[in-house]
């Protein structure tokens, strides 16, 4: 399709930086010898997973049971459900396991092991567990040094439970203002989830994985001595979360929103579009770093920066609002209504989280092949 | 099917205060002998909307041509789509309406009139065009006393298109912290629309359409004098930054994410839910208002209010972080892994809008019918 036709709201992904943003991790994690387990949070689709797994051994993380699904009925057996499992999931999980998915799970909680320990004993089903460990007080996880992290083990092969190992994800990385910083936490996460499996292979346990990673770790870590999987998503499409970061420049991020100029605020020096919220996301993750972006940074129509000022300042349903982050006016005789431009979003997750197709850029920038995301639970 | 096996998260509807939602607006714009014309947006759903329509001419209001094609499909025709027209969807547009739907696009610009004028002439299709009236600079229209709004009806008209007359969303009234103000928005809605459309009339145009609405003016207004037909979408679900309006009570909160404790921080004295911010979305519409809600109060099974304080004070895109606003620890043995919960949202647009389905909980309290949702554009 040509790219002009698409109608707007669009999501766009740009195939060469795309393929580029691939390159660069997988060069990285080359380099340390360490294989992927690319994250599908992000990209949603079998198609560009596909690419993402190249090179590496194959095995997928998710974040729902439904991608779990949508991954596995396109033949990818192995996935792992990066979200301390629910209890009121697991006969579901079970279901998939009896039809062939190579499900991992994680948790991080002895009643969490217990409700495994009772399902696997209820179902049958022999589950396989990695134990969650929290490396920076982000999110989830046993602290390293925490000892119910031996007694879950306990629990879960008392039931026949395989716990695996560990995996950790250092989403502490997301505060970081740089590089020194990146790089402290990721040599902090892998020493975390190493110093775990450490543990419970001194308790008996073979944890055979170490699962780590998060995009900014996952690119700045120097060393993964110990470690045998790298999680990441983000990384294939990039955002300006990430280039905020210094994660990676304005000019790697290859998701966008296309959108249609659809009025004119004169008097304020701002211009309307057709992508509020619903087409964007209502993430401002970019609030707290040392540049504001509002809801995403105002490319033209080929995707280059108008100007480093000119952003989307408010949102609503489905109109947006493009205007100067430093209040001076627009020229709205250069928005003229029906120019189309492009919208960089603050956080590639949720954005493309708000459409249920993606437009892929090839490398001529003028056509289009449309692919779908999978959504829900 | 029964409440207690829906997979979580899951979006719920409570039937009753749904109903009770729809008779509270019903009865004010009855004694003001106005009908509605409802906004989809909200609901996007054929069921619900069948019930926000009954006692109503049966026109609707949408967001997109997406939700269009969906109420159209369902036999809805009248159908007003209530974002200024992107002169790239025109032809979009004119297939629909050759396609027998009874569709209204609106605009506030001369160059939009044009562009419309141009579709016409090209397409054959008469268009048919309310223009859009801005009553509080809060986003798009022409101030009632533009001269282009009278330009704009004179446009369309040579080319065949009918101006029918004026709308205006005077989405100011979010911004309201008390029954004054929206009272004030409320008739300053309804002066602007009023007085636009007596200049068209004035310069010689029928203009029989003065639309106006919003769910805050709506249940507000005094005086709808020489209205025709009031918008609302919110006020069927209602949410919490309704709620911190004065609009409803928390109670009156139709719309809920089912979700599950899947672990605990107990140092910090926080859970951990697996509802995210892509079932709860990002939207933080109460963070100005008197009382920030975080990510939504959080409830027990059933519905009610654990405790004013209980919010979802963080999320990623899986998990939500369940703690009290006012920092003191929860006692996490309250909240066993596993515990199912109810989360109130800030913005019912959003959140329902991060959902394919939703469960419509019946009077009983027991049992679900599954509601399809319409996405995309």
């Amino acid at each position: 399709m040509d790219r002009r036709r698409l109608p707007t709201p669009a999501l766009l992904i740009d195939e060469a930086r795309f393929a580029r943003n691939l390159g660069r991790l997988n060069a990285r994690v080359d380099a340390l010898g360490v294989p992927l387990r690319p994250h599908m949070k992000t990209v949603k689709n079998v198609e560009l997973a596909r690419r993402m797994l190249v090179g590496h051994p194959g095995g997928a993380t998710v974040s729902t049971l439904g991608e779990a699904d949508h991954f596995f009925a396109a033949g990818f057996d192995d996935l792992l459900y990066a979200v301390g499992i629910a209890p009121g999931k697991l006969d579901a999980a079970a279901r998939r396991i009896r039809d062939g998915m190579n499900l991992t799970l994680i948790l991080d909680h002895p009643e969490a092991a217990r409700a495994v320990a009772a399902a696997a004993e209820r179902t049958g089903v022999p589950f396989r567990v990695l134990l969650e460990v929290d490396a920076d007080g982000h999110r989830a996880g046993f602290r390293p040094d925490d000892p119910t992290l031996v007694e879950c083990a306990r629990i879960l092969e008392r039931a026949g439970v395989t716990a695996a190992g560990v995996m950790v994800h250092a989403g502490g990385s997301y505060a970081c203002r740089d590089r020194t910083c990146l790089k402290r936490i990721a040599e902090k996460e892998r020493d975390d989830a190493v110093a775990a499996a450490g543990r419970l292979r001194a308790a008996g346990f073979e944890a055979p994985v170490v699962s780590v990673g998060s995009t900014p770790t996952a690119l700045f870590a120097d060393n993964l001595a110990g470690v045998t999987e790298v999680r990441a998503g983000v990384y294939a499409f990039m955002d300006l979360v990430m280039a905020g970061l210094g994660v990676c420049e304005i000019d790697d991020i290859a998701i966008s929103v296309l959108t249609e100029v659809i009025g004119h605020r004169s008097d304020q020096g701002e211009v309307l579009v057709d992508a509020g919220w619903m087409a964007l996301s209502r993430d401002r993750g970019t609030a707290d770093q040392a540049v504001d972006q509002g809801y995403g940074l105002v490319c033209d129509e080929d995707g280059k920066v108008l100007a480093p000022e000119v952003i989307v300042r408010a949102t609503n349903q489905e109109h947006g609002l493009v205007g100067r982050r430093d209040g001076q006016a627009l020229d709205t005789a250069d928005f003229p209504i029906g120019r189309r431009l492009r919208v960089l979003p603050n956080h590639a997750c949720a954005t493309a989280g708000q459409f249920e197709r993606m437009a892929l850029i090839a490398a001529d920038g003028e056509h289009t092949e449309s692919l779908s995301r999978c959504r829900g639970w």
